[in-house]
C-alpha cells in the first residue's frame, strides 16, 4: 500500500477534517521547538475523541504505519518529533481539551489529554484547590504529555512528580484497545499497577487519552526567602534544617550559581541585584501554608535566624511583599532565556543521590576545566530533588561554533561524572532522540531487557514512537 | 529429580543453616496467622543475603520449583501461603534485617526486605525524621512484604500508600538475576519506572531484597478531634472542610459507626463512652505539625468552631493531652479485635469513589437485609482514602456457623455494589488466594492479558507464587 493509499483510508475512516496530508499543513508538525530535530510524516492526525484514536491506532498498526503522539511540543528531547520515515503518522492530542469533572470532596480532576496544563491549574484554582505541577512551559505543555514523559517542574520538593499526582489514564494501546484505567480511587491493590509504565513511557507504549489527578488544597499564604551560600555544601545543610522546621511548608528549594545572576543581570529587563554583594551561589526557597500568614512568617522569622547564627547562609532576604516574591523568583526563572540569549550552550538535566551534589560539582567543573579553562557553567536546579540543569555555555570571544564543537566531548565528561556518583542522566526531560544512545549505553542490561519485552507486550507491530526512548 | 533431591542440592548450595527440610522446622511457615490458609512444602529457605536469595532463586527456576516469598505473615489474603503443591519452597526474607543507611540531608532509608517496619520507624524517628508508613501489624510486618502488597495504614490521606514512599528496590527476579533498582533519586525519567510493576506484585514477578525509601519531616506536634455525625455524607462535607483548611497538617481521617463504638466498650479495656450520647457515626481525624502546638490547637479550635456552627457535625472532642489523644485513638484501633472477639465476622477491605461512599453505604445495606435482616454492620475506615473495611458480623443469637455458610452469599453483594460505583475490591489488602476468583472474574480482560504478559516477561517459568494473585 502506498503513502497516499495509507492517507486515503484514514481520511475515509476518521473524516477530512481529522486527517491533514498537505505539506503546508503538516509543516508545523515535524519539527521540535528548539529546532534541533526535523522529521518526515505522511499524515498529521488530529482526532477529537477517544474513540477516533482507537480507530486510527487500530488502522496504523494494521497497516504497520508509525505513529508518533504530539502533545504541547514543550519536550526537551524530540520524543515527539517524527524520525526520517517517510510512512509516519503524527498523531497529536491538541483537540482533546474537555475537562471532564473536578470534585472538591474527591480533590480529583479528570481531564483529556490534550489540556493545556496551565489551564488545568487556573480551573483548580478556581475551583478552591492546588493543581501542584507547574513547569516553565505549562502555558504551553499538554497534560498527556506531562505525564507521558513524567514532568517535574518547581514543586517536585513537596508534592512529587506528576506520576505522583496520577490517580489514572485511559490510554489507546497501539492495537486499538482502550485502556480503562480512569478510576479516581485512592487506593486500588488488584494486581499490577499498568498505569506506571504509560507514565514516563514517551509514547512508545501507547496513546495516552485522558488522565484523573489529584488535586491539593490551595496554598495562599506564600512566602519567599533568597538566602545566599557559600557552597553547595552549605546549600545542602540548609536545606536539612529547612526540610525539618518547614514540614510541608516548602514548597520549593531552588539553588542558581552567583555567575547565573550575572547572566540574569546582563539580559533580562526589570531584574535587580538582589543584596550588596554578589555571593558565590543562591538558594531560593518558598514557603506556603492554607492560611495564617502571621505564623507562617514568624517560622520563617525564626528559621533563617537560626540559619544565620549557625552559619548555614551568608545572607538572607525574605519577600515582603507579593511583588518583592515576584521578584526574587524572576532571578531563578530568566535564567534559561538569559542564556539563550547569550548564545548557543549545552544543556544537561541530571540528578544525583542530593548528598552527593557538592563532590558532583567539585570534580565534574575540573574534567571540564581540564578540556577548556574559559568554559562557563551556568548550574541551577531543583535541588531538594536532587535535580541540577547543569549547562555550559561557550567561553566568552569564543565563535558561536563552540556548543557544537565541543558538544560530544563536554556531555560525556557531564555525563560520565553523573554515574560516577549514581545519578541519573535524565532527572526530568526524559530520553527522546536526545540521550537515547547514552541510555541505551549505560542503562542496567537487565532493565534493558525487561523495557524492550514490555515494550514487545503493549506494542507487538513496534510501530509505536520509533527511535525514541528504546 | 524427587523433591528429596532437590532439597539435598538446596542444602548444598546454600548450608545446612539456610535449609530447613524436617516438618516440625517448616511446619511454622505453612499456614497464614489468621489460620485460613495451609499450604505445603518441601523446604523453607532463610536466606542471609541478596546473593544467597539469587542461588535459591536460579536453582529453583532450573528445577521448575515454585517458589512462595514470605514477609512477616500479617497479610490477610493468604498471598504469603504455599498452596498444596508437595514441590513448593518458601523463602523467607526474616534473616535480611540490616538497615543500610539512614540519611537526613537526602531523607532517605535504605533497608533489607525482612526489617519489621515498626523497628524502621523506630529508627527514622531516633534520625530525627519521620517514616509515615503505619499499620496495626507494623511490630510484625516486614518492609518487603509491605512493598509486595503496597500496603496502606493510617496516614495515606497524607503520605500515601507504600508505593509513594519508594525510591528504589533491589530485587531478585526469577532467573537469579539481580535487579539493582536499589537507588535514591528523587528523579530518574530514563525508561519504564520498573520498580512499579513490583510493588504491589505479591511476591508474583520475584522477591524484593531491600529497598529505599523516602523520609519526611517529624511531626511532633499532634492533636486528635473525635467529631460525632449523623451520616457518611456529613463525615464528607466535614472532609471537605478539613481539608481545605488544614492542608498537609491532616494526617489521618478515620471513619466508624456507632455499632462499633458499641462493640469496643463491650470488648476492650480501658475504653470510654466518648460523648455523653451515643451518635450515628464519628470520625476521628488527626492533626499534626513539625512545630507550633500553639498554632496547632488555634487552627483545630477555629475549624471545629466553624463545623460546628456550619453542622457539619453534631458533636466534636478535641484531645487536651497525650493521654487523650490515645484514649480517643484506642476506640478505633480496638475496633478489629473487638470483632473478633465477638466472634467469626467476614471482613471486605474495599475502597470507592470517595464522594460515591454515601450512595454505596446505603444500597449495599439495603441488599444484605434482604438477604438477612438482622446482619450486624460494623463499618470503618479510612475515609479520607475512600477506603471501608465493611466488616459483617452474624445476627444476635446466631451460631458461629452464620460466617462460614453465609460468607459467598454477603461478599458477593458487598463486592457487587463496589463495583456498580466504581470501586476496587481491594483497597489495601491485596488479592492473593482470598480474592483471586473474584479478581480474576471482574478485571478487565485487556488488563489481566497485559498482567499475564508482563508475568511471563519477569517470570518465564511460572515458578513465582502460583495460585496467588493471576
Amino acid at each position: 500500500m502506498s503513502d497516499t493509499d495509507f492517507s486515503l483510508q484514514l481520511r475515509n475512516a476518521l473524516g477530512p477534517d481529522v486527517v491533514l496530508t498537505e505539506a503546508a499543513a503538516i509543516e508545523p508538525w515535524l519539527s521540535d521547538w528548539r529546532g534541533l530535530y526535523r522529521g518526515h510524516a505522511q499524515a498529521v492526525l488530529r482526532p477529537r475523541t477517544t474513540a477516533e484514536v482507537a480507530q486510527a491506532l487500530a488502522l496504523c498498526q494494521a497497516a504497520g504505519v508509525p505513529v508518533v503522539p504530539r502533545g504541547g511540543n514543550t519536550g526537551l528531547c524530540g520524543g515527539a518529533t517524527p524520525d526520517g520515515g517517510a510512512a509516519n503518522v503524527v498523531l497529536s492530542l491538541d483537540r482533546m481539551t474537555a475537562v471532564r469533572s473536578i470534585d472538591t470532596i474527591a480533590n480529583t480532576m479528570v481531564a483529556e489529554a490534550g489540556c493545556i496544563l496551565g489551564n488545568l491549574r487556573r480551573a483548580a484554582q478556581e475551583a478552591g484547590r492546588l493543581l501542584p505541577l507547574s513547569l516553565a512551559a505549562e502555558d504551553s505543555s499538554q497534560i498527556g504529555g506531562n505525564l507521558a514523559t513524567n514532568a517535574g517542574g518547581v514543586n517536585v520538593v513537596r508534592y512529587g512528580m506528576a506520576r505522583e499526582l496520577v490517580l489514572g489514564i485511559e490510554a489507546v494501546l497501539p492495537t486499538g484497545e482502550i485502556f480503562n484505567g480512569l478510576r479516581t480511587l485512592r487506593k486500588d491493590n488488584t494486581g499490577y499497577d499498568l498505569k506506571q509504565l504509560l507514565i514516563g513511557s514517551e509514547g512508545t507504549l501507547g496513546v495516552i487519552t485522558a488522565v484523573a489527578l489529584r488535586l491539593y488544597p490551595r496554598t495562599d499564604v506564600r512566602s519567599v526567602v533568597l538566602a545566599a551560600v557559600e557552597s553547595p555544601k552549605q546549600a545542602l545543610e540548609l536545606y536539612e534544617l529547612l526540610f525539618q522546621r518547614c514540614g510541608a511548608r516548602l514548597q520549593a528549594y531552588e539553588f542558581f550559581t552567583g555567575d547565573c545572576v550575572d547572566l540574569v543581570l546582563a539580559h533580562a529587563q526589570g531584574v535587580q541585584e538582589p543584596f550588596a554583594q554578589r555571593y558565590p551561589a543562591y538558594v531560593l526557597m518558598e514557603l506556603a501554608d492554607t492560611s495564617d500568614e502571621a505564623a507562617l512568617n514568624q517560622l520563617l522569622e525564626t528559621v533563617v535566624g537560626e540559619a544565620l547564627e549557625r552559619e548555614l547562609c551568608l545572607d538572607a532576604a525574605v519577600s515582603a511583599s507579593l511583588a518583592q516574591l515576584q521578584a526574587l523568583w524572576k532571578l531563578r526563572e530568566e535564567i534559561s532565556e538569559a542564556q539563550r540569549a547569550d548564545g548557543p550552550h549545552l544543556k544537561h538535566d541530571v540528578s544525583l543521590p542530593i548528598e552527593r551534589i557538592p563532590e558532583f560539582m567539585v570534580t565534574a567543573e575540573a574534567r571540564l576545566r581540564e578540556l577548556d579553562p574559559s568554559v562557563r557553567p551556568f548550574i541551577f536546579g531543583h535541588f531538594g530533588d536532587g535535580n541540577l540543569h547543569y549547562n555550559l555555555s561557550r567561553p566568552a570571544g569564543a565563535p558561536r561554533e563552540w556548543a557544537a564543537e565541543k558538544g560530544a566531548a563536554v556531555t560525556d565528561i557531564v555525563l560520565d561524572e553523573v554515574h560516577r556518583y549514581g545519578g541519573s542522566i535524565s532527572a526530568e526531560h526524559g530520553i527522546g532522540q536526545l540521550k537515547r544512545e547514552h541510555f541505551l549505553h549505560t542503562k542496567d542490561p537487565l532493565e534493558l531487557r525487561l523495557m524492550r519485552d514490555i515494550k514487545r507486550v503493549f506494542d507487538p507491530a513496534g510501530i509505536m514512537n520509533p527511535g525514541k526512548l528504546l
